[in-house]
């Protein structure tokens, strides 16, 4: 029973035949496609559903170069003539470029690959993928398991613990935890292993087996080498671009403690507009119109969307590099800092020696890290964006207190590392000097936190008006408490030191 | 103002009535309801109107059993003269089985009781009712409170403390705040205590009195002996279909950190999707058809509902079951296990003769759980749903990885466990060993978040595909950081046992 | 692409015509404000667009005049002529009471205040703002920062410590700290600083200046003395009714651990069936139909709304003072009590002198505090409220849960406060008698969260049905627990304490 639904059609053909005459004919999909529908629509018909509610399905690259430049989705300027004719189906993608993929197969005639990659959504969009390139995210892989100080946070952080004589150890995780755990996000290796023999509802077949597989993550490297993977946000196989616009999609990521971004939208004045709003608004609009389409920003406006106003005049350019509009990298390490040049952090080195964009005690790195002048430039393009709908003095007084917050967190993360120096001086925890982990003992677990969780959460608190996320909800409120815990836990440990070394000799008496 | 309801109508009924014809006729409402709703049309006019909204109220049984059978929602092969020719208004369910409820009571001249009972529901939805009682869930109740281990534990974590001479007491809860805390999912026992004057709208009536009412929980132990509400999740009085479709109603029970399978699913893929694309799915359609009703899973197409293809296949037939396409049971204790055999785990004895499916260094009580056969059966009917969306590679992928959630989050929980045993041996916390409780002490506490929290958190991760729930969104990096403070909480309690003996001492000479 | 929008309007259009005749004419803007338009539809078009869907710019007050009483948003019985003929644009609010309105300045000809306070929105809302004058929101500023000990818990929680030689101090926030943090919702004081000249998109213009802006918050103190800002709930330049209505608005503060109705109400049936379908329902409609316009409550339709049954009973009158539909004041303190009789809090006295509204072992400050009679009331205006879909029975049953979960979490709260005050005792921390702050150490804030974060959330989840929010997700289990640890915790300072002391004369020695 799908009423509403018939309805709509019906009803809008009707007045859509009024007004506009016949409806278009029927898109043309390539044989190669067609032949893998011919089976595929029985055989998982979901994706293909999926595609047939796509605008891959419906407009050819010809048509879509047709259109002016600012409602183009396509940022090609031309498209290969054997391709342009026809919509964008299975094969346009599952077999494009297929000598750069090793894991590209015989299947049913068509030298198939399963993981589509960049390289490949390259032939249509490559602009994005350029600037996609110049994303931190696409480097997000090597970023977090190449460095050695975050990779061992990662060991601690998701290894497992032994317990024995009262003491614990920690094993690495396996591939399978890695996968699961923070790679789910940063992206796996996708490693072919060569093709095994499967039955199916089609008969017996010789399929791709694949280490690190499935995955969706910003920095998944890919069989044919490439970073990233387009669906991280443009969801399989509508690949809609209203998804991509919805925080929904970064949420998936960017909701835990460590990057509380999505919830402190939802709590702010934009995220309310949003929930209560959004059914009224166009996310398929290309240029996106603010006050037209939308009536408050979404991540996407903010951080990567064509913006124009009902005039036409452009309030910000598309990106996928996402951190260009923005001066500060606010999560994910100690101390906030201006972002980095280059989108490969494993070449940042702070003065003792570190990968790291500032010195434990709060020192940035600046030669790896974007200059004053870029990072007015970067705040100045995001302003722009505000003004669609703020007076100057609104958004000045936003970042002004956006920078007070950055510097004040700061200024409590060197307290809580603070602690965490004078117990490794006083002999109560370990640390590098020890040739011991950062964030093995439960102190430097507590001192993780401080900002990991609730610095974060306070910076994006204030960066997007998310009220008590920088405060009770893991803010501030949260910060203060963990280092008077701190602070009390080295005078614990210390008592407890105490009290071992004179068991030892009481047991030597 | 309700400009856009009425324009849908008025213009639906227009595109109706050219395409089919004049509307249907007014459905038959049974004198009985008639008599009810002249009432409480007025007195209580939000549920009238929720029932006007319903099938019930627009169906009778008969035109039900006319469909063909994939789409009925009716499941019983006949239903009496009596019922099957009006529409199931308040008098239908409200004086169904009268006999067997002794909380009837006459009103109005009708006998009429308050609860309804699956037994009610039993009358068309034979099948549901059946399989329900199958469900873990419909022994929500005795589950919890009739099992020592698990009630002590409820009584420990919603008792009153009380403070004194230093100690700490814990008082049984109340009623009221059974009722208010685990019983509201798990089910009250509603306790007819008869009837008492009341004014009301309508003049001074007799009306029923209730002990742990109201309650909607999934184990309700209900005044008729039944167990189970279906108003859990078909919420009344419109009891939809499309309600119990969305995750909302699970989320209801599965949000917290115990359980946090609503807040996973909303940060997958799949609820991605499902946020953002869902106002143009048909939560109502019997079938469901996967691509053209809905194009991600909620929580009910992959655990209940009946689910085919475009071409009519079906990829899972309906349960009230639940668990019947689960391998493994996730969350609630200490180690995740295979599916108990009985949905009343009062009868399971661990080889330590507690009443738990595993020891609590984690050896399966295997006789009470389903053989690995089952598993198979279970893991492949789940797997059968997912085909309709992805390959098989793709699907072995992520159950491997699951698999591998399971055994390492148990081998975690039992680095949690030897910490805690340790305790006890060192005579720092007193365990069942010492008559004492398992979960009154802080560090047993600690220990019990271990696997309810984090080992929860992180499994539902794992089988959702949920990202930062098994990793800093109380997963794998809070099990780690408290397994750490674990270690350091029995030196602390070291120290204080040693500095109390020390002062014990001093006082001595 | 707005294909959606087109058909509606096309086909609405069409619909109208046939039904009403032709639509009505463009309504009558203001010279005025046809001025402001001018420049602004380019310079801020976002609001500009928010505006034109609103009522403000499709209704005059004299319209609105005409409507029966009880489908009137305007609540003046009359307004001036000057004002009546036109629709509410620019003009009419952002140069009313020009002369009350200290930041007023010349801009384009107009004087303009950029601060709209509740003393402009007065002018056709008289009676909601003269509730809203009663409601304790309207004094949030001065009942935090003007009452001592709130005001030192606000320092401890967001001032920044320092460490030196093993201790902690801690400095008091700066101003934009306060303003981004309690501050945001409770409201800051907006100074006018003048007017400073600035480059904008029309050239060098004077425009003003202030400290505290931009702030929404419920108690803002604005330039012309008025507490209050009308757009914390109706955003800006919609000021939707229907966006007051849902949820996500009271979610904007109410949301966070210490005040979590936001999230309790989304786990409830409640909030399910709102999520659910929410869609179908219609959230500007005056006065709000239950059972037509709406099925289940939200926040607005329990605290805030005009409620009336289809037959036109009235089941609550509109307030914009909230809390009197309520009888407990449930969050903010560590024991519930009856609401303040005064909005301002900064009067009330408990018997040991203390401005809070009981003493620290719970006795109730009654004098200052509603009545036994005045109690009841409320409870009766929100029982009738409830009675729109649900029986006596049910509806006593569940306010007796809720008023046992009042006493049992009061007595929860008073265990927590004694092992606090044992501490004191003790000498392991230092508290009032000390001459020291109630939030600066450790065990304090762990106090602090037994009443703030789990005493509240219990609280909420008992009053809205909110199942987990009592137990696992931050409600008694968490309660428990923290005090299993607080207990400890003071052995460990004491431990401490011992062992300071023991190498203090180990070194005298």
């Amino acid at each position: 029973m799908q009423f509403r639904r018939m309805f709509y059609l019906s009803a809008a053909a009707v007045v859509f035949a009024a007004m506009f005459g016949a409806p278009a004919l029927a898109a043309s999909v390539s044989k190669a496609t067609q032949s893998c529908l011919a089976c595929h629509r029985s055989v998982t018909p979901g994706i293909v559903a999926d595609w047939e509610a796509s605008r891959h399905s419906q407009v050819t690259p010809a048509e879509g170069l047709k259109k002016p430049q600012r409602e183009r989705r396509i940022s090609a300027s031309e498209v290969g003539d054997e391709l342009s004719g026809n919509v964008i189906g299975c094969a346009e993608c599952h077999t494009a470029n297929a000598d750069a993929h090793p894991d590209s197969f015989t299947h049913n005639g068509f030298k198939v690959h399963s993981v589509v990659s960049p390289q490949d959504c390259q032939v249509c969009h490559p602009v994005e993928v350029d600037q996609y390139g110049k994303n931190i995210m696409s480097h997000a892989y090597a970023n977090l398991n190449k460095n050695p100080v975050y990779h061992n946070m990662v060991n601690m952080s998701i290894g497992t613990q032994k317990y024995s004589n009262g003491e614990l150890s920690v094993e690495d995780p396996n591939e399978l935890t890695e996968s699961d755990a923070c790679n789910y996000c940063h992206g796996t290796v996708v490693k072919f292993q060569g093709l095994e023999e499967r039955k199916t509802a089609m008969g017996t077949m010789k399929l791709p087996k694949y280490e690190g597989w499935p995955n969706q993550g910003v920095g998944r490297i890919n069989p044919d080498g490439t970073k990233g993977s387009c669906t991280s946000c443009h969801a399989r196989h509508e690949f809609s671009i209203a998804v991509a616009r919805k925080p929904y999609t970064c949420g998936e990521c960017h909701k835990g403690p460590d990057v509380p971004a999505y919830k402190v939208y939802m709590v702010s004045k934009h995220g309310n507009i949003f929930s209560s709003q959004k059914e009224k608004w166009d996310f398929d609009a290309v240029p996106w119109v603010v006050g037209e389409d939308f009536t408050a920003p979404t991540c996407a406006e903010c951080h990567a969307s064509l913006v124009v106003t009902p005039g036409g005049q452009v309030l910000s350019e598309r990106t996928h590099q996402f951190n260009d509009r923005s001066k500060w990298r606010i999560f994910g390490l100690p101390y906030a800092h201006p972002h980095p040049i280059s989108p490969d952090t494993t070449k940042i080195k702070n003065q003792n020696g570190l990968p790291l964009p500032a010195t434990l005690d709060g020192k940035f790195a600046s030669e790896y890290l974007i200059n004053e002048k870029e990072q007015e430039k970067r705040r100045q393009t995001m302003k722009k964006i505000c003004s669609g709908c703020h007076s100057e003095t609104w958004i000045d007084g936003h970042f002004e207190r956006f920078d007070n917050t950055v510097r004040v967190m700061n200024d409590k993360t060197l307290t809580a590392t603070s602690i965490l120096l004078d117990a490794y001086d006083k002999k109560l925890a370990k640390g590098l000097a020890d040739n011991d982990s950062l964030f093995n003992e439960a102190i430097e677990k507590k001192w993780a936190e401080s900002w990991l969780f609730f610095g974060n959460s306070t910076r994006f608190s204030s960066a997007m008006a998310g009220a008590d996320y920088g405060v009770f909800a893991n803010g501030r409120w949260w910060m203060n408490k963990n280092i008077a815990e701190m602070e009390d836990y080295i005078d614990f440990l210390q008592a407890t030191k105490d009290a071992k070394e004179g068991r030892e000799e009481d047991e030597k008496d």
